[in-house]
């Protein structure tokens, strides 16, 4: 046994008990025939205490050897704290030390094992073990696989069976770039790494699994965006004999679990919108619903004058900023280089400030009166104080700035409170959008995914307009969770592939399978998956999925800390068949 | 909503009551103006019946349409039922249907849906989605998650956290061969899939996780044996601050809570016995304990006369197999036919039937008289009754010989009770063995092993008699855990390499992260890991992983449902920066 209580743990009440602890020296105070040591375990710290007067000579000189981050190992008496230290759980006392075993040595890390540390991303990342012993990266593990337990259990408890699906499958062309695996024993062919385990998951409902879930990691291999990870985790779900509402019902319960578990919040029912209503009025698919600022659309009420932008615009759009009037012209230029960053895009922006005296002051007095700028912030729902600002051009365009531009400033106004969490559901997805790349139709959620069936006439005729069942949950302005109904008849999933380009031969090809599965019985299913990394991300109030992640990858794909992925011997690639083409 | 009720729910006490079920046509038994139909889903079974005089024709009609395996909704009232059927749970009930929905056809399946089903191995794996509806495996991925959630649950209230480790990383050359991954974004470099998270659990224990476990998928690109597969699933568990004995009394109290939970079945203290002493009284390092004929060595009692067989060989050992006096000349000779099979490879065998009255009969009664075989009956332990079977050789292949035929005729002898559970702890496994291909050692467990202190000094006299720190947990004859206490400084690190035939560049190359971080404050550490499939397969009572696994690959490494591994597209090649090379 190395210790008999961790460093976390020693109280008042342990006074005058003979412990050993074990840990890593976290500070160090020498003051000649004293010294205070801080030792750290993953449970806390405990001051010890080495004095010529009370312990052995030799004890406080070897002491004197020790550095931050050496591993060791003490016997000691838990004596009465002289100066406590309340923010401290063991503040009440020390351990007078006893014997002292230096377990390991440690050269000077490099950077401070703080809350605070003065390393850099870069140099965390390659010592990731090191950066790991911090509290905060600490806590955020901790912190997942308590989310974890909790998701686990509730689902267990809801009759859901955890099935482990393949991760050596088969690559499709749908969707986002597979990671491939050149297999040695069949020649020439690979396997692909799931991006999820979405038919899996669907032949389990033909199988009669009836519920299933699945905390799985997920691969796509996508050039990086900031926050996104080769290899990331999805708590994946399917359920059978449902409809929408029995699946939004379960994991609304699911969310709503955690939030009061892990946050003390309880939340009565989500609200819901419809995809159309979400974009008309945050112009995003994912609104953060924990301020207003809506969208209020002027065509109507700004089209009507000489003013050829607003004219020539296919939307325009404005939302009411809270006392917004008393920024200044160069605060207010500043907003208007904002967004006309290359990010953002616009190409300019119109504003009217809402005097407080009920009077307006717009940039655009030229070609609006009062009266006009009244509707204006009638539409808005702008109130004395406030200041409109309003963009116009294409409707996806302009709302996606608009939207942009609200985020903006509700983080400058503090108004994306971490530690307040308002869930919604957005639903009625269009079931396909249009990709200008490759000029055809992509299926928004996955080529699964069932069409209303009151809009499958639409397929045909307005193919854009078919709207899915298919549904996200977000949570303060974040996707944390998507799903569908899925199309469980082989005749409407051939229908779905052939809108989406594929010859009958391709669909057999690629996926056979399942629409063979659909023949010998395939009951009504559908399903959801969640974000875990997202997830648990936001329920630990933080905005980067990076340090919820024992080992992530950089931009690049890469493992800066083992150096992965790297050459791999000649032999090895002739075995996989293989060879390198540069 | 589909339904009110599952088909498993309904009881005499809810007669009267209107119900809404849905589920898969398992049964129909037409009578003509009666048609009874058993609806299935995962819950259970229940009869519906359609009655001419007690419901619409047309329902009655429309019931005939009915097949194997058709998904279907319907609604009645629950009624008494004439005669019940106690081996059924819903069996004093059946439902008198009023509505009936085809929610979906089916074709006749390729197999029966049966407890017993006429479906071969190769059809059931190519349908595998209707094969999971059958009881047997549908129940076997239950039991699964049951023993998964018991795991996760014991391990998190004893402080363990669960944290995913990356799946794409670095290959090594050391153990099996790895699956790669070709990397898109680092041209001509690739990733590999893990065989373990091995040096992620040992840095998270220099980072000071303390208590860390998952249960993760891992890959061994090997020649596939009987009942391996390509993927696999591992309870992978690492402590810090531990010595051997701490590891062994936290698994063995895993081990022996899921025994007490699933099986009822409470162990006390499990036995331990050293890796010779198994490779010595049962010629195997994962003795099954169940039964006895434990090895006698004869050689000392054996090698004094003119047989010239034994007094050649290294090793004369035997086995009392009990009451096997009575084997006919003919079964014997079947006996010696069976260890000669070239999967047993013996050359012949030596037998002595222990009579009743006392006297030996022997193969060698020209060589030896009865006061020679009263000696080998003692070192064996036989008695009178028993037949006493005797093997010769090179001691590793005898004892391998004499292990298979003690196995098969524990087989024989009805003694391999799968409900009967027999743990033991194999400890002090050798650090090295000689590989002959190779032409020189390799690490028994692996090169993170920790070679017992004492032994240390052996390793450049006598490498295969170094004993590790490291252990195994037998249970009933199958290796269901194994793991170490761990090198944890560098210096025994790179001796370890060196010994391993590594030279230091390219120690540092493959391994240079984990034996930097050992400069940082590594904490001694150790760990297990449980193979997952093999010890669910092994509480569910039943020899074979497959079943335990939803969609398992077959021998060639392929899933023959989705029909992986398969080609790729040239494009896709060319954005890997591979091409074929066959």
């Amino acid at each position: 046994m190395y210790r008999s209580h961790s460093c976390g743990e020693l109280r008042a009440t342990d006074i005058n008990t003979e412990v050993t602890l074990a840990g890593w020296v976290q500070r160090i105070k020498d003051l000649g025939s004293l010294n205070w040591v801080v030792i750290r375990d993953r449970y806390g710290i405990t001051q010890l205490v080495f004095d010529e007067g009370r312990s052995a000579k030799e004890l406080l000189e070897n002491s004197k050897k020790l550095g931050r981050e050496f591993v060791i190992q003490i016997k000691g008496t838990v004596i009465e704290r002289e100066s406590k230290n309340p923010n401290m759980p063991t503040g009440d006392i020390e351990v007078l030390v006893s014997g002292l075993t230096i377990l390991n040595e440690a050269q000077t890390p490099p950077f401070t094992i703080e809350d605070e540390t003065d390393g850099g991303e870069d140099i965390r990342m390659k010592y990731r073990y090191l950066d790991i012993r911090r509290n905060p990266v600490k806590n955020n593990l901790m912190f997942r696989h308590k989310v974890g337990m909790l998701v686990r259990n509730y689902l267990s408890t809801n009759d859901f069976i955890e099935v482990e699906t393949p991760y050596l499958i088969k690559s499709t062309p749908e969707g986002a770039r597979d990671f491939v695996v050149p297999s040695r024993m069949n020649e020439g062919q690979f396997y692909a790494l799931p991006q999820s385990p979405q038919t899996f998951k669907q032949l389990l409902m033909v199988g009669g699994m009836d519920k299933y879930f699945q905390i799985v990691k997920c691969f796509r291999d996508e050039d990086l965006r900031a926050d996104r990870q080769p290899e990331f985790t999805q708590i994946d779900c399917e359920m059978a004999f449902v409809e929408q509402e029995d699946i939004l019902h379960i994991f609304e319960g699911l969310t709503r679990h955690l939030l009061s578990e892990i946050k003390g919040v309880d939340i009565a029912d989500f609200p819901r919108m419809t995809y159309d209503e979400a974009m008309k009025t945050y112009g995003n698919d994912k609104p953060d619903i924990r301020f207003g600022m809506k969208f209020g659309e002027l065509n109507e009420v700004a089209q009507h004058k000489d003013f050829k932008v607003f004219n020539d615009a296919e939307l325009v759009v404005g939302i009411a900023v809270p006392n917004g009037s008393s920024y200044t012209r160069k605060e207010i230029d500043k907003l208007i280089d904002w967004v006309k960053r290359p990010q953002v895009g616009a190409l300019g922006m119109v504003y009217v400030k809402c005097n407080e005296d009920g009077t307006y002051k717009s940039s655009v007095d030229k070609f609006y009166d009062q009266e006009d700028l009244a509707k204006w912030a009638e539409v808005t729902g702008a109130n004395p104080g406030d200041l409109i600002c309003v963009l116009s051009g294409s409707t996806n365009k302009v709302r996606a700035q608009l939207s942009a531009l609200r985020m903006e400033l509700a983080e400058r106004l503090g108004l994306r409170n971490p530690e307040e969490f308002a869930p919604l559901w957005v639903v009625d997805f269009p079931l396909l959008e249009w990709d200008e790349d490759t000029e055809r139709y992509h299926a928004m959620h996955h080529p699964f995914t069932s069409p209303k069936p009151e809009d499958i006439a639409l397929l045909d005729t307005k193919p854009g307009d078919v709207r899915a069942n298919a549904y996200d949950l977000v949570l303060n302005g974040n996707e944390i969770g998507g799903g569908s109904i899925r199309i469980h008849d082989k005749a409407t999933q051939a229908l779905m592939f052939d809108h989406l380009g594929f010859t009958p031969e391709e669909a057999k090809a690629q996926f056979g399978f399942l629409m063979d599965a659909f023949e010998y019985g395939a009951p009504p299913h559908g399903g959801i998956a969640f974000g875990f990394d997202r997830l648990v991300s936001i329920l630990g109030g933080q905005e980067t999925i990076r340090d919820f992640i024992a080992f992530p990858k950089n931009n690049s794909g890469r493992d800066v800390m083992i150096d992965a992925p790297a050459i791999i011997d000649k032999e090895q690639l002739k075995e996989l068949h293989i060879k390198l083409d540069l």
